[in-house]
């Protein structure tokens, strides 16, 4: 059999022990992080109805839903009326709805858990993937803001990535731009997804689909793109848009925000980024994104959408939120994050007959906290058990052979040095609890 | 519009805070209990490809399969290629079978997280709900099956469930007792099915199941459910089952299992429970349910299942295994579980000027490890903000108004006595930190 047939499915992952070891531990800091910010925990099902899924996330979107089929008589139907979440908003526009009068207001969550998209699988890029998302609900405030802004730049913090940098614009300050550029109104969209390639393409290739995907002036296109990738393009935005209502509300929003953030991010890690425009427009305010060196795209993202929880079924409440993106992190992490939890004591069965005083040594050892197996395999030679402990990477090993079944008294081997010594079989679990200096050249 | 549209999907479950904490805190607990015993961590994708999953489980199983619609132009066609994951023991097979030279032997994995059925949603019955299974792969010593039980004996001590009793017995001495009535071969799966009952139906309506669905001659049945149901129900199978080779190397097995857990989990709560059968067929050698008081049906459940993992595709290796239903362990778990944690500190925001320095202090104060948040609402008046505070549980609020500002002494007031104090900006999270013993009356 080929050993492709038992591959996971395209696009998704097995974890074995050390890289599920790797994964809780970035989930656990994130975690802790999130509460200390008075973040609350929420769960909701891996698929939703369908229909609350569908339409939310635009035509590209909609295509890469996992669907479920129907089941049993409706099965034939070939029809699906459930899907997996596809990111974690729309779950939490809906419990908005469905839980409002008993959520704390404003109502502060995080959530964590995988999604699903039938995206093509790529490099570092999965069907399958976790996200880590904190959001605010229910308040207008620039704190908030701020608020989810220091929680991700402290987990970040917590998982040893200091080095990142947080980009910053305002929907607003979009605005303005394309107000001040005489941007057609039902071009604005388009010309905004358009010039969020700046940080991929070159620049010509930008104001060539400026122009013949986005029928956008020469001219305005030129000078569009100009101005965003001058070595000076921050102080010429700075000054262009206080020409427009919006801009000018859009560089106080970002300047307001900057300065609460800065705080939680120390000041020179933020920047504001008039090119940044996030692809999702359903962004009302502020919009950020976190970068690191190394690693392409975001490692964190988000922003301020004030009427989305509305659109997506819920009430007409001001949100804000921040999306870690765990699978990225998991590569900066890289190997920092010790590995494999070693065995405390590993016992060796060398007699059937003693299997009784081992399984209650196994039981005494690990009610006092040591990781502990026993032997399992069908060898009874000690050398060939040793290897086991040793390739378990055990400290201690315990061999209770004939000899010490007749005294009682367990030999304990250190697998470090080597050296043995005796220990009563009722005494092992407080011999082998206490410190290791306090054990050796016994 | 009617709640019900936001409700999540029939069998499913939005897992607001405190019950997000319940269930996180008895999975830790677990985790940390099959950690102790040598289990590794496994985690495989929530859902397969359709042919890893299809004939598995039974005509009755596959029709429970969640089934996911293939995607883009082959949508139309109405046709599933994957499936979510029913079961924690296909994924196994499939990963022993995929990463076998990778693994340590024997395999000994847990695996924690939800599974996804079809079933008729009832009380206590979810279309999604989690297992946390141990197994072991490649050992069958019968220590090995001690050990799974161990493990699960040990996550329940840990979460105070005590009172639980393990009810064994054995596909051999299954074996010998169809043997030793003379049931023929072929009636023997469907006669243990029906006998599984006695636990739910009362004994004439098994024996009409047996005689009128399973075709088993009437003295026979009689004979059967009279000896099972017999107040020394055990004692006469122990003197039955000699009579056959099967049921004889089945108490010996059944025998042994008990002597080795019994270090383990206190030899009075393990019974011999002949008429104990399990529904699932793969079961070779010693079966197990843990029963409690209070709840129907078993809390854990596993057994000796030495062709299964080859069954379901992978190598022919020997396995055992336990299963904790822990949708039935919260509802003992109960309430038991300290319930929300409470928030440190709440941060009143009296005036906008002060944002940044209080921003800054929830920084120091989150840094310090206190649980904090800021309040985001757009009232400005303090008796309002207190209210918040005293909402979220907070053991102190920080005020900090105009006559604060201007003396860079911020107010603390302890939200349970009510006294209040003033403490520098800069020395709140080192005030804070301090045992709340040290705090009090100063």
């Amino acid at each position: 059999m080929a050993t492709q047939q038992f591959d996971p499915p395209s696009g998704t992952r097995d974890f074995l022990a050390d890289e599920v070891r790797r994964r809780e531990h970035v989930f656990s800091v994130i975690r802790e992080v999130y509460q200390r910010h008075g973040f609350e925990p929420l769960q909701t099902p891996a698929f939703e109805r369908l229909e609350i899924l569908s339409g939310k996330y635009g035509d590209e979107g909609d295509k890469l839903v996992f669907k479920i089929l129907r089941r049993g008589e409706h099965e034939a139907s070939g029809e699906a009326d459930l899907a997996l979440r596809y990111d974690m908003t729309v779950p939490l526009a809906r419990v908005v709805a469905a839980h409002g009068s008993q959520l704390p207001t404003p109502y502060k969550r995080y959530v964590m858990g995988p999604v699903w998209r039938a995206d093509r699988p790529g490099k570092g890029r999965f069907r399958e993937f976790a996200q880590c998302d904190a959001d605010i609900v229910g308040s207008s405030s620039p704190m908030a803001d701020a608020e989810v802004v220091a929680a991700a730049a402290g987990a970040l913090d917590a998982l040893g990535l200091r080095e990142f940098t947080i980009l910053v614009n305002s929907r607003q300050a979009l605005a303005g731009l394309l107000d001040v550029y005489d941007v057609p109104a039902g071009l604005g969209n388009g010309v905004l997804t358009t010039l969020d390639k700046l940080d991929k393409l070159d620049p010509e290739a930008v104001v060539r689909e400026l122009t013949d995907s986005r029928s956008l002036d020469d001219r305005i296109a030129r000078a569009l793109v100009s101005d965003l990738t001058a070595d000076d393009a921050t102080d010429r935005m700075r000054a262009i848009l206080k020409d427009s209502d919006a801009g000018l509300h859009g560089l106080q929003e970002i300047d307001r925000f900057m300065e609460l953030a800065a705080p939680g991010v120390d000041a020179s890690r933020i920047a504001f980024t008039p090119q940044l425009v996030r692809g999702l427009d359903y962004y009302t305010g502020v919009i950020f994104e976190f970068t690191a060196r190394g690693v392409p795209g975001s490692i964190a993202s988000g922003g301020r959408y004030d009427h989305l929880i509305e659109a997506l079924g819920g009430p007409d409440v001001a949100a804000c939120g921040v999306s870690l993106g765990v699978e990225r992190i998991m590569l900066l992490v890289g190997d920092r994050i010790a590995a494999a939890e070693s065995l405390d004591v590993a016992i060796t069965v060398l007699d059937d007959s003693a299997g009784v005083a081992l399984a209650d040594s196994a039981r005494q050892l690990r009610d006092a906290g040591l990781r502990t197996e026993v032997y399992l395999g069908n060898s009874r030679k000690l050398a060939r058990q040793l290897k086991w402990a040793a390739d378990r990477n055990a400290r201690y090993a315990v061999i209770y052979g004939q000899q010490e079944h007749v005294t009682g008294m367990a030999t304990v081997r250190d697998m470090e040095s080597g050296e043995q010594r005796s220990v009563p079989m009722q005494e092992l679990a407080a011999h082998l609890s206490r410190p290791a200096s306090t054990k050796s050249g016994g």
